[in-house]
C-alpha cells in the first residue's frame, strides 16, 4: 500500500487473457498460458496518487531538467514508463524532445486552420523506434547488472528498428543482431546497424520471413527478442502522446494520424492517450486515424470490410518501406484501440503518399514516405469530411527524409509513376555568370 | 540610454576597421570603407545590466518552455541573437537543443576521464547549419515585411548550407536560389535543396568558382547572399557555445574540437565564448581546437608555420567534402579567435578521419566524416599531450551521418585507402534457422 511514500511498480500483464502477471524482469514475451502478447501495465492505484493537475506541473516542471536521465523525453515519464530503473541502467541516446512543428502553408493548401507536424524522426537514430529502444535496452541493461545470462539483443528490422537496437546496444556495449530481408531495404538503413557493429545478417526472405527465425532462435532465452511483440518498446513509445499534448499545452488535438505497419505505435499512442486520461492529464481521447499503403493495408481492409480481425495478407511492395508488411505483430492491440477510441483507417496508393510526400518537402519539410502516407491520408480525411476546416490535426512523423533520399531522387528525376506534380530537378550551367544572371531573369522576373 | 526599461540593440559593425556600423536592416555584407567582414555587435552596456548569474537563470528559466520562439535553441537567446526582432517576423524549425551525449565508453578507449559529443546533426536538416539560418532567414522575412525588395536569398554552398536554406526559406515562402559544385557533393546532400524546391543550379567548377559567381549575382542586392561571410548565421551558430555552456550546468571544458572549412562555424563558437566572458555568464575560455583535414588545410598550415595571415590553397578531394576548402571566408576571424585564446589546428589524414568515425560508429555513434575529422583530432591532441586524460572535452559534431551514408558504406565494403580496421558488413544466409543458429554459436559463443 502507498500512504506517505510512493511507490510506482509495473508488471507483465496479458493483453488477452488477463489473468496472468510477470514481473518486467523475466525475459518473457508471451503470455504462457493463452500466448497472448504481453503489456506493461502499471499501478494505476499509485500513480492516481497525483491528480491529473499535479501530473501535468511535474512533466512540465521537468521540461528542460538537465539532470539525467531527465535530459530524454521519454526517462522525464520515468514512473509512467520504467518506474523502478535506477539512473545507472539507464541507456539513453537524448531521444524524445522533437518538435511538433506547426505547418501552417500546407495547413492553408489544405483548406486547415491548425496543422502540426510531430518530428520523431529528429532523433539519434533518425526515426521514432528511438523511443521505444531505450525502454528496452536499459531494461536488458537491468537485468544483465542483475546477473541474469543475456548474449545479445535480436530483431528481424525492415530497418528503422534495426538501426534504433543497433545504436543503444553498441552505446552501451551489448552485443545485438539484425535480421534483415535481403534487397529490400534502402542502403542508408542498412549502414545504420553495419556501422554501429550489430551482427547483420541478410536473410533470404521477407519481413515476415525474417520474424519467423528471430522467434526460433530467440526461443531459448540467450538472446533477448527486441521486435515490436515486445511490449517494453510499447513503454517508450506511448510518450509521443504525452509529448504531443504537451507541446499543445495540454489540449488534445481533434485528430492525430498515424502511419501503421507492424501497428505497435499505434497500439503505443493509444496506450498513452488511455491512460493520461485515466491520470486526468486529459478529459478527452481524439480521434486517431491510421494511415496504411494501399500495397500493404491488412488493417484497412478489416476497418472497410468490417471485419472481426485483421486477417493475414501478403505486403505488395511499397515505396513505404517500413509499413511494407501483411500480417501486423500488434494487430490486436490496434483494432482494439480503434474500436475503443472510434478510430479510422485511411489507405494511400504509391501516387499519392508520394506526391503528398513532395508537397510537404516543397514547403520545408523533409520526411519519410510513412510520413508520405499520412498526409495522403489527411487530405482524403479532408475531402471526406472527416477532418474539418477547424479541426486541429497532428501528423506524427515516424523517420528523417535521409534515411530515404532514394525514394526522393527517384520522385525528383521522374522515375516514380503517377504526375509528379512538384519534380523539380536541378540545372546545370556552365561556370559563367551571365548565363546564370540570365536564367535569374526568367526563373524570378528580377 | 537603458534605465528603467531594457532596450537591447545590435548593429553590423566591420570586423576589421572597426570603424563602420550599419543597421541590421541593411542589406550589406561587407565594410563599405575597407570591404572588411561585417559582424554584429551588440550593446553589451545594456546586456551588461544583468549580472552573468541572472542571465544563467534566465536562460535555465527558459529551457523547456513551450512558448514559441522559446521552442528554439536559438530564439530562447534572442536578446543576444537579434534582439530586436518580433515573433511574428521569426522562422523557426525548431532548432537547437542537440544532445550534448556523454560517449564514456570511447572516452574508455582513449584513456580520457570525460568526453561528450554535442550532437549538432540531429536537427530539421541534419546539420548544425540550421543554427545560423534561422537567423539569417528571419532576419531577411523581417526586412520583407517592412517593405525591402528582395526576390530570393542565395548561397553557395558545398551541402550543408544549401539544405538549410532551402529549407527555412521553404517553410515561411521565400524564393532561395542554391550554387552547387557538381559532382562534388553526396546525393543525399543535393536532394535536400531540390525537394525543398529551392531553384538548384549546378555548376562547372568548385565551391570557391560558386562562391564568385554568387558575390556576382548578389551584387545587385535584389537577391541576398547567404553564405557564412554573412554575419547573421554567426549570431545563430555562436549559440552553440552557450548550450554546450548550459548542458554542462555552465561549467566550462578544457577543451573544445571543432572541425574547420570555411571557419565561419569557428569564429561563432569564439564569438560566443568570448560575450559569455564578457557578460560574467563564464569566468574562462576553454582550449579550442580546430580540426582540419589533410587535404584541405589551409589553416592547419598557418598555424603549424607560424604564418602571419592564412595562404589560400587548392583544396584536395576529401572524404570530408564540406570542408574542402582551400579559401576560407573566415580565415581572419578564426585566427584572431585562435590567437586571443592560445588555440590549436590539428590535422587528420583521411584514413586516420576515416577510422576515427568508424570507430566512434561502433559505440553507437553516426556523425559525419567531419565529425571524424574532429575525432581524429581528438586522438592525436592525446597523443601529443595537448590534451591530458582529466581534462573534459566537447568535440562539435557538425552534421549526421545519414548525410554521409555512402562514406560509410564505401568504409564497410572496405573500398577506402587504409587499414579498415572495423569494418563490419553483413552477413548473407538462406532462409533457415539451422545455419542462423550455427553461426550464432560461433559468433556468440552461445
Amino acid at each position: 500500500m502507498s500512504t506517505n511514500k510512493e511507490k510506482y511498480h509495473a508488471d507483465f500483464v496479458c493483453s488477452e487473457c488477463r489473468q496472468t502477471k510477470y514481473s518486467l524482469n523475466e525475459l518473457i514475451y508471451n503470455c504462457k498460458k493463452c500466448h497472448g502478447l504481453l503489456e506493461v501495465k502499471h499501478n494505476l492505484t499509485i500513480l492516481k496518487n497525483k491528480s491529473g493537475e499535479e501530473w501535468r506541473n511535474l512533466l512540465d516542471k521537468r521540461l528542460g531538467d538537465l539532470d539525467f536521465p531527465y535530459t530524454s523525453g521519454v526517462w522525464n515519464k520515468r514512473e509512467l514508463v520504467l518506474p523502478e530503473i535506477n539512473d545507472s541502467e539507464i541507456v539513453s541516446l537524448g531521444e524524445g524532445h522533437s518538435p511538433l512543428l506547426a505547418q501552417p502553408r500546407l495547413a492553408e493548401k489544405l483548406g486547415l486552420e491548425s496543422l502540426f507536424i510531430k518530428q520523431c524522426g529528429i532523433t539519434h537514430t533518425g526515426s521514432f523506434k528511438d523511443l521505444g529502444m531505450t525502454v528496452l535496452v536499459s531494461q536488458v541493461n537491468r537485468m544483465l547488472k542483475s546477473g541474469k545470462k543475456i548474449k545479445a539483443i535480436a530483431c528481424a528490422s525492415t530497418g528503422d528498428t534495426s538501426a534504433a537496437l543497433s545504436a543503444y546496444c553498441a552505446y552501451v556495449g551489448i552485443p545485438s543482431i539484425v535480421f534483415l530481408p535481403a534487397d529490400k531495404i534502402s542502403l542508408a538503413q542498412l549502414i545504420q546497424p553495419v556501422s554501429n557493429h550489430s551482427l547483420v545478417l541478410s536473410l533470404d526472405t521477407d519481413f515476415d520471413g525474417c520474424m519467423k527465425i528471430v522467434k526460433q532462435v530467440t526461443k531459448d532465452q540467450n538472446i533477448y527478442l527486441a521486435n515490436s511483440m515486445n511490449s517494453l518498446r510499447i513503454e517508450g513509445q506511448k510518450t509521443v502522446a504525452y509529448e504531443i499534448v504537451q507541446q499543445l499545452r495540454w489540449k488534445v488535438p481533434e485528430h492525430i494520424i498515424i502511419p501503421g505497419g507492424n501497428l505497435g505505435n499505434v497500439s503505443a499512442l493509444s496506450k498513452g492517450l488511455f491512460e493520461m486520461k485515466e491520470l486526468g492529464i486529459i478529459d478527452q481521447i481524439p480521434n486517431i486515424i491510421v494511415a496504411q499503403a494501399e500495397q500493404a493495408n491488412p488493417l484497412y481492409r478489416w476497418f472497410e470490410g468490417k471485419l472481426e480481425k485483421v486477417e493475414p495478407i501478403t505486403a505488395q511492395k511499397t515505396l513505404a518501406s517500413a509499413i511494407q508488411i501483411g500480417n501486423p505483430v500488434s494487430a490486436k492491440k490496434a483494432t482494439e484501440a480503434l474500436k475503443k477510441t472510434g478510430g479510422r483507417v485511411e489507405q494511400a496508393s504509391e501516387e499519392e503518399l508520394a506526391e503528398a510526400a513532395a508537397l510537404s518537402d516543397s514547403l520545408g519539410m523533409f520526411n519519410c514516405p510513412h510520413t508520405g502516407v499520412a498526409l495522403a491520408a489527411l487530405k482524403k480525411s479532408i475531402d471526406k469530411q472527416i477532418i474539418s476546416k477547424k479541426d486541429k490535426v497532428v501528423v506524427i512523423s515516424t523517420a528523417h527524409g535521409l534515411k530515404f533520399s532514394q525514394f526522393k531522387t527517384d520522385y525528383h528525376q521522374g522515375l516514380l509513376k503517377g504526375e509528379n506534380k512538384f519534380v523539380n530537378p536541378p540545372i546545370s550551367l556552365p561556370n559563367d555568370a551571365n548565363k546564370v544572371i540570365s536564367l535569374l531573369e526568367g526563373k524570378l522576373f528580377l
